[in-house]
């Protein structure tokens, strides 16, 4: 029997002077690197050195595309037409593997940031755009969506292979759909209990959800977060936890073949 | 005997609601179109109409690289360090290709603008920083650059392939150079008289300098420009005269091989 | 009897090198220029010198504001929260006062621009951030907004003058709300037309309904296009009707004693 | 005797979710804040908050205006001609003037960042530029400028009020000015050297060059760092060395009516 898991992160959202997070901690701890794209984060000099140091370690590459907003870092909800939408991801996507390119390595797939994450999870007509965008560009991409969300569905039937994502420090619902973080607990601060849920995750494909009621969540890649030092030691915690139970942790492959040359 | 030049043109400026010039109309005179990405001009939307159109016409595409100044339109000088030159150089030409892939074509080559095109053709770090942005991200790009420049030297010494250009509506002095548009005559305005002179640079490798006497320049690409209903005009004439005097209009091509297959 | 009435218009909405209508043309016609702010338009040299222009002709100034969104001219809906809201709208009204001084003149009301004017016609949350941030900065600010809106009643409600305002070029449904862009018929394009419904519609306050009926819009500004030169014959066109039929075009005023030293 | 002297820091950089520095510490410290307008750094909300918590403690307020250089945090030169950089730096001190009276205070001085305040400093052209764009829009805003520059006598000459600064943790030449950032022992480290140099400025109007000699430096300001947690502590070093040796610290004036209003 052999348990694996993604652990990814999202990195390369420094802009300029201003850091954010800890990208070369956090690479230490993930297999899978959300790197910005320059519309909600990240200058490209920035994100360079984030995928250099990613390079290094043999983390895979993502493109963390969003909306067009650094003041708002891309959480602001925009109505963004589809000829738009389709070519502000392509051109992210592009910018992305320019630099990856630049940086000896590749873009493996593509994770939404934000409000545009959101979006997409449920708004077929943005998704849809989202999703023509990664074929136009590059189909050999993987998209990297919510766990439970229609736009996995969607992604598959348009010809894309698809990973559902987990949140470590988020509590779910009975029906399996993350809570609200408007309503209380919606957050999980305490990182020995992240770490058992993420390896029972791994072991059993289940979560407690908010009711104490066992939840089936199917999730190939856990999202965990770097951007304060108390979230990098929950993001150890989980990597730990789950390296000590005999979880290996890698990207997230397709087939024997795949994993074999990863 | 078979002359041929390539005619190359500034396309893909518009932003948003805001038009520039008229790239329909002048992809049907040029051969190669330097596309905007971004950081002088161009929305990702606007581009990748200006790459369909491309596209359909056979013009080849080369990224029109420029400082991060919409405001300035790329034209005012900027002291931007090494890392961060690279970096954008690398992600604007990144963000081109993934257009570009969208519509069908690739892109085939590197022409800076405004005032980074001035400033390396004789800064050496800048010039320097340029040349490996490209040779990281793809060493097959070609760099076109002013005619008569040390940059021209510098890159092919650092192994890029590169194109000297020659200017189709500009004076030049009595040493090949351009005359600055800060002096008279700088900037020319009768058609007839630009087509003659680049059918004479095209048959002979030469021009009338400011002065009268004639000059050798060396150069495989004319830039004309789109700007204005009547740099339109005067593109098309030099595109008639050209081809009237038996001059094929294509992209320019290192050997035979390449040629064929363009 | 002493028949007047405000003609607005969008103005100060070039970018650098790319240049939107004809401010001055538009500066002779109309009676108030609502001027873009940097945030979906303009930059501060450009205006500057429509503010120049305006003050050189007596035309009153209104602070254009808009979401912070070059790319898509502030016509995309975007959910800002309520702090970046008001902050966003002092900041560039406060903006906007700084050029007006330099230009000898003064900033006389507030119309928001685009999808931020349409939402907080019925937004109540915008809309009272909007209210609040007029009234921190200047609460002798006049805030213009759409005929029948609830605005014009939450703003008053605050202690706001408002200005309601017509639109010279749509069709009004049987309630005196506007036709829907998306609804055939909705723009009018007949010049002549157009004038005399704006005569009539101050004359009598009334205009012709989509169906055939006549219905009342209390309206003391009209708002008219120059983004092109058949937009600019329009506004002509209402402006002259309306002068031949004696009415008086001339900035709004809300007494005697201000429209005296007006 | 009454000693006294103005201690000034750059403020108001945060940018959205990326912070920079503590301000609310720095407020406590300082008697002038020196506030970014936007353009190097600040968003609307962020500024918003820094100025009022500068109200609170009776900061004096200044803008801090600066080229339009995120990405660069407004420390690369730029080649602004004069028509731009005047409107740039209205509108930027507009901006801040909005912002503060919505905070219920005001802008008493201007201090240009990074390049620009550097490249004014000894251009002559771009001064002016500044100087005229002070004077249009607000000609009782005082200029703080580099103590020793002739960008002092110009602004006087054209009938600012200025004020010379010095900087805490920099070393001088023999001369009188900044040892170059490029040299070593160009940057003070030791705070309790740096609280006793200014300390000495204050009381005698000298500082010790690099090369041990006493220079003479007029400054009526001291610029203090608060962009790490050593230098907010070197910054209340210096304080309180100050306010122990009996000089107060105060933001600066011209006269007594005016320190009387303070």
């Amino acid at each position: 029997m052999d348990l694996n898991i993604d652990l990814n992160s999202d990195l390369g959202e420094s802009l300029g002077v201003w850091r954010m997070g800890d990208d070369a901690a956090m690479l230490d701890i993930v297999s899978s690197a959300n790197v910005a794209c320059g519309f909600h984060a990240g200058d490209p000099a920035g994100i360079l050195r984030t995928l250099r140091q990613a390079k290094e370690r043999g983390v895979a590459i993502g493109a963390h595309v969003a909306y067009r907003d650094l003041v708002g870092f891309g959480r602001r909800n925009m109505d963004v037409d589809s000829a738009d939408l389709r070519a502000d991801v392509i051109y992210q996507i592009g910018a992305l593997k320019g630099l990856a390119a630049a940086a000896g390595t590749g873009v493996r797939y593509v994770k939404p940031h934000g409000a545009l994450y959101n979006t997409i999870a449920h708004d077929e007509r943005q998704a849809r755009d989202v999703i023509a965008a990664i074929r136009e560009i590059d189909a050999g991409l993987v998209l990297v969506a919510l766990a439970g969300s229609p736009l996995l569905g969607w992604a598959e039937a348009a010809g894309l292979r698809v990973v559902a994502e987990a949140f470590a420090d988020r509590a779910y619902t009975p029906q399996g759909t993350l809570v609200s973080r408007r309503e209380p607990g919606a957050v999980l601060h305490d990182a020995a209990d992240v770490a058992e849920r993420m390896l029972r995750l791994a072991n059993e494909g289940t979560v407690t959800a908010i009711d104490g009621s066992v939840v089936r969540i199917r999730a190939d890649s856990v999202c965990v977060h770097g951007d304060s030092p108390g979230a990098v030691e929950m993001a150890r915690r989980v990597r730990e936890r789950l390296v000590q139970a005999g979880v290996t942790i890698r990207p997230f492959t397709f087939d024997l073949a795949e994993a074999a040359t990863a």
